[in-house]
Order: structure tokens, then sequence, then C-alpha cells
């Protein structure tokens, strides 16, 4: 049958040769990869380059266009010149890397632009290309694991009349949902950062394979994990119509939620969390609706404004401690190492006499997806118990 | 708390200044755009460009690229120079198209890249750019309905023993499925085209909203949908073990499903379609398993190769007619009229005897998602009846 397909295949090709040939940038599919690199897992089907050295975390890039006059990679805030061989193969080899995800360009005689090679993320309000460097035991709570149950990522449509149109959404629901169709479970909404978009936390943050290894470990409940869009994309023909999306969530995610899945709606059951800007949309919106969410966490994104310091901030949900601590069973603050650290802060609230404050500090990365999986894996087992 | 944000973003986007500015293509965000024209329904969150004209059918392109020498749209077969302006806009107007979603690229100094204001979608083997072309009534199938109940198309990794990997599918659930946890349901497996990947019929097919309204409207039973890859990507470790695409179907993604979700397990309640390599692969794994599956579909895909005539293919699968009959209920064979069609082999079979066959032709359009669309609303009213 292989032979048959190959025959057909063949004759299928011609119809889309002008398609995939026209000017293309496809790094070689055949030759070997060089010692110790592999395929990315962010790779697209077939695509060899990039290639990740798991021992030297480095990244190889080949990009085919004979026609450029030059053309450098753009990675973790670092160009790199690509060097072209004489068939027209530019590539060139990065320094080593953090592992987990990274956004990165190519850019061709100076516009930047995707690698089609890899797979697409949406970052920086717009596509762009990734990639996953690997390492050996760090990444095991992250990965797909075989020998575990899989819960599953729903695609879903809701109505927003506030937002006057349909907005997406993706909810991890657990393993053991579907066995249990009397049983009501507790939600997680989880918001993705600045320029991202609802599928940040599946795609670059792997946040099922975490969730699969926490809850199938026994180190976090089962639960149901909402991931929205933190941005109000609107109808143009209703555009003026669009709210906040704080409102959108309060009064047109949160009921939608209760009313599609098994979930308790008491705010014991409910907690709200997200990274950078949606660590900041979670103080707004959990601040705002006290009576919602009794758990919250704010990943690389507890900003406080101005000149009033933390204790006035958010409208002085701080000022008085017990009540505060009363209100809230969780506050989850964390940070990478080498980013914009909030600790002073965070000590400045526990002096203040407030008991429900977690912080958690990522060694050793910044402003980047590690940092968020690993604050996800620290938050979900602290929730609900 | 508008005001907070703003100040916020301020300072956050110094942060992502670089990523977001650097060798920018971006088409300017705040004009007005021409009479007529609305951003494309592909286009990402806050990208005005691509624009469409539903009246014109024309769809109009821009990219900011300052420093590129020459730029074209590459969109149907079609190279369209675009002209630049004096700040470096590059811009064009296109033909009028055929409604529904059409793969683009554009070529800076040759290189066929992606426009990043749209949506990724993955065709020809690679990341590509695509565009939906809209119409008033043509669409009204396929697009969103808020006045109906809606499916969720589920995300799920399943492991693979023949693949060495584990492999990503999209499974449609209908809306009724959780308000009967007792009830079980007929199952249609429905495979992409050469070069595309498991999230085509979703993002390019628009299967959902198709399916939402041909259950919600009673013209299709509910049935889960399922969509997997027609593609084998390996594990690089191992590599040589990995089999044939329609033995994984049959030996490990059937079983998988009858267990995770609650299925029909006779042939009688399960079908399988494809378009174009997909219907080929439909054909392959169907008359390989007659045991299996009662109901097929092959859109713009029925190919015989070889000059053994249509009524000795697929290992003589035709050659009884009556036998033919009694195993399958239904071959649905279907194509554009602006493409290869198989009329001639469909009346040959008839001719042969053979009764459970419908041929079904897409008016005006070519190999393309249009008559996919077309083609999956017309057949899942045909099934499990």
């Amino acid at each position: 049958m292989k032979k048959t397909l190959l025959i057909l295949f063949g004759s299928l090709l011609s119809i889309f040769a002008e398609a995939q040939f026209a000017g293309m940038m496809r790094g070689p599919q055949t030759e070997p990869l060089p010692e110790g690199f592999k395929p990315a897992s962010t790779n697209t089907f077939l695509s060899q380059y990039p290639a990740v050295n798991a021992q030297t975390r480095q990244a190889m890039f080949r990009v085919v266009a004979p026609a450029a006059r030059s053309i450098q990679l753009d990675l973790s805030g670092k160009k790199y010149p690509m060097t072209r061989d004489e068939k027209g193969i530019w590539s060139c080899v990065s320094d080593p890397q953090v592992v987990g995800f990274h956004y990165y360009a190519i850019l061709i005689d100076s516009v930047a632009v995707m690698d089609r090679n890899t797979e697409a993320f949406f970052g920086s309000n717009w596509e762009s290309s990734g990639i996953e460097i690997p390492e050996g035991p760090e990444g095991d709570y992250y990965r797909f694991n075989r020998e575990i149950p899989h819960g599953q990522v729903r695609s879903i449509y809701y109505w927003s009349d506030i937002n006057g149109l349909e907005r997406h959404i993706n909810v991890y629901v657990p393993a053991e949902y579907e066995q249990n169709p009397e049983k009501k479970y507790p939600v997680l909404y989880l918001v993705h950062g600045w320029g991202e978009d609802e599928n940040g936390w599946s795609n670059q943050g792997h946040m099922a394979h975490i969730m699969d290894g926490l809850i199938a470990s026994g180190k976090a409940v089962p639960m149901i994990v909402v991931m929205p869009s933190g941005d109000i994309k609107t109808n143009p023909d209703v555009r003026q119509a669009s709210g906040d999306v704080t409102e959108i969530f309060a009064k047109n995610l949160v009921p939608y939620i209760d009313k599609t899945f098994r979930t308790y709606t008491d705010k014991e059951h409910r907690a709200m969390a997200g990274l950078s800007r949606g660590g900041f949309q979670t103080c707004m919106t959990v601040f705002n609706n006290m009576e919602m969410f009794a758990w919250m966490g704010t990943f690389s994104g507890f900003f406080v404004r101005g000149n009033e310091g933390v204790i006035n901030a958010f409208n002085g949900v701080f000022k008085d401690p017990q009540v505060f601590d009363q209100q809230m069973k969780l506050l989850f603050i964390s940070t990478g190492t080498e980013e914009r650290n909030p600790k002073e802060q965070v000590e400045e609230l526990k002096a203040h006499g407030i008991k429900n404050i977690v912080f958690h500090e990522s060694e050793g990365t910044a402003h980047e997806w590690l940092t968020w999986r690993r604050a996800l894996n620290d938050f979900a087992p602290k929730l609900f118990k």
C-alpha cells in the first residue's frame, strides 16, 4: 500500500508544486543532523530544523533563501547573523538558552518574519515562531506522560452580550470528569500575558500536561481550568458597545461556565490566576469581585502603580489584614529571579499582617514561559484545600 | 480602571518594545478602512489588514517593510505585485475570490513568508497564512450561530504503540453529549488533505459550526466527529518502527475512541470520510477494514490509479455489486466542478450495479475549502439513518 500511496502522491504533488516550492524557505529534510541535535518538539511535521541540543541547550536554525541579501535570527533579545552557503541556505547556532519556550523571528532583509517550519504561536499581538529547548529532569512535569490518565482541552465559543461577539475559550477538564457524571468540580480561571491569547497556556505553557501530572499524583485536587482571552476583540459593528474584559469575565464568562460544566459555584471553589498582564487582570477582577473568588495567583504580574504604596493599592483591599485573610484564602505571588521582583512588596504586606500570602521565586529565569510553568506547578496544588 | 491599565501598559510596553517593533511588518491600526472593506475574520486581534469586501469579494493586503526591494502577494495561484508608498507600506487589492478559505503568502524579495497579522494555518506541510472571504447567505451554515446549542472540539493526545509517540487529535462532541450521560453516539472519522493536519477541519473547515447547525435543525443525528492526523510524525528514536497511518487508525485510534467516549462500536455506527488525500486514505482504511465501517465519504479524493479501471480498483472491492451494497450503506463521492471530476467513474460504478453511491458536485468551486465545507454539509445528514 505504501507504494500505491507514493505513486499517488507523485501525481498529487504536481497540483501543489507551486504553493509548495515557490520562493520556499524550508530547511533541507534529508541530511542527517549534527551530532547531539534533534528536531525541536515545536517543529511542524517533517521539519528537521530548527534543531536543538539537550546537552548544550543550543538551537541551530536554517533558512532557504537564495535571493535574500541578509538574514538574522532574533532569539531571546539577541540578534545572530546567519551565514549563507553556496546553495543559498543560511544557518546559525544560538547561545545556550534557558530550557522551555522562547519566541523568535527571522529577519529577512530587515523584515521580521516567521519560520514556517515551526508551529505558530500568538505573542506580542501577532503570529510568531517559537522553539522549545529541552532538558533532562527539569521538564518532566510539563511533558506528555503516557503512564497517567489525560484530561482534555475543549475549544468552545460562547456569546458575550457585553462584547457583542462570540468569544473563544479553552477549557481543561480533568481525566476523571466523565467517569463521575454526578460529581462537581472547582474552577481555576487562568489568563495569558500581554500580546498573547487564550491558546497561550495550552500551547506555550503545556498546562494540560502539568495539570495531568499534578492530579494523577494526588498533589492537586481534580479541577476545571478555564483559559479565556484577556483581550477585547470586538465586532467592528459594535465596537463602541464593548466593555471591560474583567466585566466580561465576571458577568458573561463565569455564568456560562457554571451553566455548561458541573461546577461548584461558591467562592471557596473558584480561583483566578494570570501571568504578566494577566496577573494584573486577575487582581482587578478578583479585588472587584471578592464575593466570587477565594483563591488567586499573579505570576510575574503583581504590579502596583503610582506612589500610594502596596498597603493602599487596589482601592485599599489590603488595608485591614484580617478582613483580607477572611475573604481570600490564598494570594500567590510569583516571579522569576531574573526579572523585576516584587519581594519587598510581599514582605511589606506580610509585615502589615496579611497571612494568606505565598511568595514563589523561579530560580534563574526571566519574564518567560519556564517561570510560568513552574508557577502553575507550584500554585495549583495549593488550591481548594 | 481603564486609565490604570493604560498607564500600566505604557510601562509594560517598554519591556516588549524590541520584540514588538523591530523590523515589523504590521499593517497600520488606526486609519479607517476603505468603503465596503472590513478586517477579515481570519485576522489576529487588532489587525485591520487584510481587509475584505463582501460585495466584490476582493481582499486588500498591506505589509510594512521599508527596507524590502520587492513584495508580491501569492493568492489562489496568482501573484500580484504590491506597490510601496513613501512610508514603506506596500499594498495591493486582489481579484474577486471564491468565498470561503484561501491560503496565501507574501513574497519578500522572493522569499515566501507569512503575514503575521492573520492566523496561521498548516497547509502544504508548513505554516501558512489564510484568509476567509465572506459572502451573504452562502456561509450561514458554516458560521457561528448564537441561537443554537454548541458542541465542543476537544484537543486530546493518545498514545500510539505503532507510532511510538503521542498523537494529537481533535474530537467534536455534540452539544447534548453531557446532558445524556447514559446515551451512546455514532462516530465519524474525518481526515484532512495532503500537507494539512488534524486542525484543518476545525480551523479551515469550520466543521463545528456546520455540525452544530445540522444537529440543531434535526438534519443530522447527533454524532461524535474524530479528526486525526493523516500523517506519521514519528519519534526520531523509533522512526523505523512506525507503521502505516491506516494501521494506526484501525488498531490504535478506533479502540482509543471507543474506550474514551460513549460510542456505539458496531460498523453500522461508524463512518469515515476525508478530503483530497484524506479521501484516498479513507478508501484504503475502509476497504481494508470492511468489518469496521458501514459509511464513507471521499471529498475531492476518489483516486483510482493505473489502468485497471474503477470496477477492478481497490483490490476488487467493487467487483460484486450486491456484496458491496450489503457491506457499505453509503459511498459518498464529491468534487468541485472546477477540478478533476470523477463523474464518469461514478457512472460506471452505478451502471455496474452498485446502488449505495451518492455523487455530489460543488458548483463553481475548485480543490478548495468551500468545496469541502459544502461536501460535509451534504454528507453528514445522510449518516446513521
